[in-house]
């Protein structure tokens, strides 16, 4: 591992230990807790990445505020994202989250959908402390942004459902941006980022920046994500080639449609109009296979780097004008990160 | 049917068709919409008894205000409702909801966790009305209540699956009413009344009675809803005997736990202990007719009488000094109604 990144990776488990610490304080409640804040803090105490709240605090700080003031809202983002994993994991039907089986496998679909619900309700009443730590004005504006973001969450995620039942195999790398745009980057990167600014004393109409520098990070991001999902090694925790075997419409998939030759693209169509549960694992290597052979992974790391680059670009805009500050610099140095990391 | 309950039940229909309109209009976004708001849509236009916004646009009413000042809230009361019943469908897999498909039968589990999660998304966002209809302060305040409600209700999810996991087979009728307290009465009757009455100008310190009608009224509603289960007749929209199958603590399987001879009970144990799916029918069935054999159903009956019967009590002192008018009859005419309904 290169110096930077090990460094990064300390600066996001730091900012991550804080934000998990405070997040642990919204789940409290006068039930037994047994089914709901025990599931409920199961993934927040398998430390991930903490890429939401770290940006978010990271942010706040490099535009001259006071990060402190944005730790209810880090441990918002930390909590919904939560809530997101949990769902997603019942939806995939996956079987690892962070190297241990997800929370469905432990305490059956029912507890984890509504411990999913449950981390919602969490997440709400932290943005409630905004209304003490902020004002009155500043708190409605965050709702506000979350509330905009939760809705683009939704909407892709049930555009890539729609692209998996609709067995769609016509899609674009332009479709994959547009997709990964609500589906991730709101809630990963633009969120984050704007209401760390926000919270720091920017003007909303100051932000439009952030949107585009969020959403080349947010997509160099989830590119990478899917190329782990192929390639990932021992620090990669969850199951390898899933996303195959869901049908996921990734940049991957999408290359091998076009590449694949017409016998190729016979089998791949045959083997995308079975249900997830129809695919047997010799399938799903056949298509990882195909997908070495014809260069598509090497396809959407090139994409991915092309993408870093319109990051870099896209982050001279939004803070070239800000002063020089450790939030700064970890900021910048996010972006080789994204396409790098192997976690 | 009794001509009271005919006109409760049409009185019901036109609060309803007035609610899901408004919650309809919230339902928009920019996605192409086959996999979120027609999906969100649905359990909406297969009209329910539409009771939560009923009893908020009557209680705000009956306090002297103007209901259509409660519009927004009742269509987030009806949006969050469907949230609650699309996830619970997923929980509990069920097969029918209203006489139809559940939504997970009709577009798998993926899309209907998601749509309930879209379904919470539009429900804040009709909260969100509040803010420009009603002002800052009180918007906030109800903002409040939905939350405290939505966590009594995830606490009472999660307090029921418990039982069912870990098999508790030592319950009492008081812990049937706790439990319902928070998974069914804050959200199905208590919150409704006190919203009502918020809107209408009544200040939150006199909100108490309300709180203790709320809760006789939603358990009446409860114990009929699981009688229902039992012996419901062509008007009810759910499987028969359902909540056997799933080993839900009902006051029934309580009373039958006690009343059932040693060789029944330790039938009754080893059903209980099964999974869900590993329970056939004919075992379902056994049940059925063992609570038929013990009065377990008849004392439901009583019990779920008696509670109506404190519920008029509580009305009483929650409506007594306010002037008689429509809403306030039907109000009260709604005790009945909960323990006589069919549907």
């Amino acid at each position: 591992m290169t110096t930077t990144r090990r460094a990064i990776e300390s600066r996001l488990e730091e900012y991550g230990r804080r934000a998990r610490h405070k997040a642990l304080v919204y789940l409290d409640g006068d039930d037994d807790g047994e089914y709901l804040r025990t599931p409920a803090s199961d993934y927040l105490l398998r430390p991930g990445k903490a890429l939401r709240p770290a940006m978010c605090l990271a942010a706040c700080g490099a535009f001259g505020g006071d990060p402190d003031r944005a730790m209810p809202t880090a441990a918002a983002l930390e909590l919904l994202h939560t809530a997101f994993l949990v769902h997603d994991d019942v939806e995939d039907d996956s079987d690892l989250r962070r190297g241990l089986p997800t929370l469905h496998r432990r305490y059956g679909r029912a507890v984890a959908i509504n411990t999913g619900d449950g981390l919602i309700v969490y997440a709400m009443a932290a943005l409630d402390d905004n209304r003490s730590l902020l004002g009155r004005r500043l708190a409605a504006r965050l709702a506000g942004e979350f509330q905009f973001m939760a809705r683009q969450t939704v909407e892709g995620q049930a555009m890539e459902l729609g692209w998996q039942r609709r067995g769609r195999i016509d899609l674009t790398p332009d479709d994959y941006l547009d997709l990964i745009m609500k589906k991730t980057c709101w809630y990963t990167t633009v969120l984050p980022l704007r209401a760390g600014a926000l919270i720091a004393g920017r003007r909303p109409d100051q932000l439009a920046a952030l949107v585009r520098f969020g959403f080349f990070l947010g997509a160099a991001f989830q590119i990478r994500d899917d190329v782990l999902n192929l390639v990932g090694g021992e620090r990669y925790g969850k199951e390898i080639l899933g996303d195959i075997r869901e049908g996921k419409r990734t940049l991957m998939l999408i290359h091998l449609l076009t590449a694949a030759s017409p016998g190729e693209r016979r089998r791949l169509q045959r083997f995308l109009r079975l249900a997830p549960g129809e695919r047997t694992p010799p399938m799903v290597e056949e298509v990882a296979q195909m997908m070495h052979r014809h260069g598509s992974i090497a396809f959407a790391e090139e994409f991915g780097r092309g993408i870093a680059r319109s990051a870099q670009v896209a982050f001279e805009e939004a803070f070239g004008a800000v002063p020089d500050s450790p939030e700064k610099r970890f900021i910048a140095e996010l972006v080789p990160y994204m396409v790098e990391r192997d976690r």
